[in-house]
């Protein structure tokens, strides 16, 4: 099994999201890191660079450049910077012919997810988008179990994202970008509400196609929205309900998925990630575990609890394996369409957020 | 400890509500059911009557004028009818000088519960109304926790009610009159939603100033609606959801509260309701069972399971004393302005969904 | 449906158990209290039956003459005295013709439930015997998953009931009797080891063959176990434990019952006392609530939780129907048998924990 | 920070605990593969070498020369072989001077336990053991807990480990050695039972002085233990129980423990590992997380599961620390003490059950 060598724009010392990137690509061995332009300041790209012992950048430009010149040059690039940084160097490598694996959500405004959207479609390279949920192993079996029609027809959604961190004024590095609309382009909205989004369209195979939003900034002085209800309508008569929430004091990570069909009900918390409950009308409710899952996608057998980082290694090798031109399924993993339907959900429901709540078409 | 003598209109045999009144009345033993107009078909009425030991009247107006006559006559009458047959014998035994004890919702129109309201304010009798939930030991300690401050102030609040009994067409005399709009007035909404929407109050202290909902009929051909998403705006800045529905297949009876003020969040739901999770800004949760319990609403040491039966007991038990004028807490047992709230909730629910989910003002 | 006329003995003013029994008897309308000899102190056993509004007995043996004398007397008596005051009424009692529904566990000695049982077995008379946890809905229908073999062939039993109350030295009435070697007979052992011991019979069907037990008194100077640590052997093979422990800190009432067998297994927890857990070999595990049960021991539709109340309620309306002579199942009321056998689950207990845990037969 | 160069002895193709420690030692970076002796069937050992891109051996012994005698050679090897195929690489790489990191329990007899002792007293590498359920954070903070006094004086232990796999005859490569009684020496006593007493050890900080062991093997024909049931006495007076099985039906792994002291409770569940309950005498329970977590043993914010997988990962990042010779706690790396310590368990489990159930010393 060939191991794929891999670049990283952002996640230099002191980020969280570039460490569990690294962590991701190493767990199953399907990458090696060769090259980086870790971070903005050229002293911590070099020494970042360094104790990874991997080829420094101070530009991403020039490492797209110099990496695609190299026969041993970087054949991925994971960009893990703040949202407002993801459409430059995006851009750039597809257009070099690297592929992007690109954290979520796809960029901090319309233009910028434009201008990927144009790269990707012009580029050989592929685009991935690190909605890591979804590659838990329950969650793919909850959407299996609703593509097979376990559940009859789509009745009812709710997911909802809750952490209780941002209940104050920002303070440090992580918060104060996620703060900051130049560089965020939403609240919670973006930061976690695309993920709720897109674990929901990815369980149930469906798009809502108009929104309600309610914003909230219940911090004084907040520039972004910290608490985000938006209220569902599906075209197939589905509703459904999304909240996100960053002053949900006491949550940590509070992910969950509930929809009921015409037939039976699924439910998932990330909390119990390990576990789904799949209820046929009539009941009994049943506890699922990955010894019922059928997407192979876990490194031990059931009842070893594997979590967040599993999940995200399972998206890499994922990644590995289509880099690689190996078989297996391939739209199980985020991409670029995944990465626009979050952008068009952010403008819908800040759009309707403006006008009071009123309903408004999702782009499709 | 005088016992009060009840008299009861509905409740007759194969009713479901009624016996609940019923067992709740004897739990503690401070009531003496003595008479009852217990149908609308006067050889049920009668038969019923007869099960129990009653005085049995074909007529609830004969009843209450019989009743107010005797010397040892009904004090109190529990009406447990179907929500359009609320009104009639509420006013009838109000205006007799007999106090009522009336199940939830208040009324199935606006009209019933303003001649409900008028006669209350004018009888020298009380006027109850059985949100039971609000009676569970655990749901006292969470109003007296916000009461005392232990949130902070109020940000976000979830309500939800879920039920998936109704999932297909209504069978049965239960699920007949409550998909009935002549006699039920409004499906979920009036049924459960009313619950949380009390609930939600009575924890809090606080009513949403304005609703906006997304009413839904997800059963062909029913003419209620059977989910119910409403947002919530408190005029205080705080925001809020309310979720309730009889088509989410394979729960049971699933009504829970979540609230997260500035800082403390609460969580309580019926499932598991003698435990009460508060969680400090900070952390960590806390399980509160009634160990910690200061409303003195139980029978039995923590860890002795109680549950809806002994809500409503309690809800009885303050009411028999508040009849015989003991001391004790008055403003913890649901009556007119509870009823009134539930009618403004339905109202603004339902004028808010016909105008397309705008924000609608609930009438003080 | 005849009310069934009840004498009390014991369970005067600021007794515990006493009023739960009253409680279960008014639940659901079947018994009329009628007489009492509430206390040993004839002016609290006076004020006691006033308050009820009972004719008043200031010695039981005085009692069970009268009312057996009068063609209106008590038909059944209620006996719930500390365990050593259990021997003298019950033969009294039974002697009388009067039913005897007798509190947990049998007495404190051999020879107090030699006593009861010769009486039993002469009289017309029944003994009934408040094991209330299993007439709880999902006790009762784990014990017809069993009986009907859904677990294959018996394995592996744990029985636990656990408390913390008595982690330090006796405080209050409560405790002070149940840690009298004199009053009691045993500590954990018999207060709730009895209770574990007749779970798990009644929900296997099976008795243990043989005991090894390891008692321990864990509060200096305390005079019975306080924890009882029970390995058990069964003669078909089958092997278990019992652990019941009163200094289980943090522990306020943890009854848990499990039970695996060749092709399934159960469990079920008094804290989630609505659920049943039943994973057939192979999984997944399955929910069971009052919708899978088929004992119609419950008063509401599931998701509506009861508990403790509910069951001593249960376990007195079959009593009920038992002295009226109704229809119904017999079997699954708890009495003299259940009686001996915890009575020789304390004896075989205390005998090899006296031998350092040597294997002692169970007396059949 | 150097990587370590590490060997593996077993973990070819097709093996279960080898992928594990491999994936622990790639999840930080702190291991570099260079060398292994993968399989005893030479074919084999040489295609997963070639997969892995490392250097290949046919004989472990080689290996140890080799590599001692390489500039690159390897400074570690991990053992990952079946239980009788631990002691004589263990003793071949210590006496090349190289540090063993040896798969659970020590060996399968205890002559074998001795030889690995004798040759790890005598090298001046290091040997450990990978107990990985004692590097979870909250099992971390656990034992923290207890050793700053939360507890007070231990009472209580219970410690389980409950599997259904082996619930029928033997089928596959993992369930065949692990019941043969001459590549296992024990087992659900050794397999799992030994994580069990070392978990309650690593806890509490105390080893009981006696057991009392009934043990089992359900499974016609089989010719270990696969139900193991152990009484415990501690020298301080406190009392316990241990329970393994591996024909549990329906249970995945279920590791548990609960300790309770006179002060205060605990409670984990590996199943729920990212939650630990303390329970202080009078309550409430507290949810501790990793926000509580003091052990710095983790890659993400608290809320992100991480597990069983990250518990390896702990240890064998601890492990790359102590070879560095880097700062930070080294007692929490269980190693030969923890290994002789669970083969004395073994022993004195067997023997007692030998003696039905006499009182054993354990070795100490």
């Amino acid at each position: 099994m060939r191991r794929v060598r891999l670049g990283m724009v952002g996640g230099g010392q002191g980020a969280f999201i570039g460490s569990v990137h690294r962590i991701a690509t190493r767990m199953d061995g399907q990458f090696e890191l060769v090259a980086g332009a870790l971070s903005s300041d050229p002293a911590r790209a070099q020494a970042s660079a360094d104790e990874l012992g991997i080829r420094s950048y101070a530009d991403f430009a020039e490492m797209a450049r110099a990496e695609a010149a190299r026969p041993d040059g970087a054949e991925a690039v994971a960009i893990v910077t703040p949202n407002h940084m993801h459409a430059a160097p995006a851009v750039v490598f597809l257009n070099a012919g690297i592929h992007v694996i690109c954290d979520k959500p796809l960029a901090a405004t319309p233009a910028q997810a434009s201008a990927i959207a144009a790269a990707a479609r012009a580029s050989r390279a592929r685009f991935f988008l690190t909605h890591n949920y979804c590659a838990l192993p329950m969650v793919r079996e909850a959407r299996a179990l609703v593509a097979e029609g376990a559940l009859g027809q789509l009745r009812l959604v709710q997911a909802e994202y809750l952490q209780g961190w941002l209940a104050d004024a920002a303070q440090g590095k992580q918060a104060e970008w996620r703060t900051d609309p130049a560089r965020a382009g939403a609240g919670a909205l973006g930061d976690i509400g695309t993920h709720a989004w897109q674990l929901a369209a990815f369980v149930t195979g469906a798009v809502p196609a108009q929104v309600s939003a309610d914003l909230s900034s219940m911090v004084p002085g907040r520039m972004v929205d910290d608490d985000a209800r938006v209220v569902l309508r599906y075209a197939s008569g589905a509703k459904g309900g999304l909240w996100a929430s960053q002053v949900a004091v006491g949550q940590e990570n509070g992910l969950s998925l509930r929809v009921f069909g015409s037939e039976a009900a699924l439910e998932w918390r990330l909390q119990d990630s390990e576990r789904l409950i799949l209820t046929p009308k009539g009941g009994p409710a049943r506890i699922l575990t990955r010894a019922q899952d059928r997407s192979a996608s876990s490194r031990t057998p059931p009842g070893h609890p594997e979590g967040y980082l599993e999940g995200f290694a399972n998206l890499y090798s994922d990644i590995a394996r289509i880099i690689r031109g190996d078989d297996g399924p391939v739209d199980r993993v985020p991409g670029l369409a995944d990465g626009l339907s979050g952008m068009a959900f952010i403008a819908a429901a800040q759009a309707s957020a403006a006008q009071g709540g009123a309903w408004v078409e999702v782009a499709p």
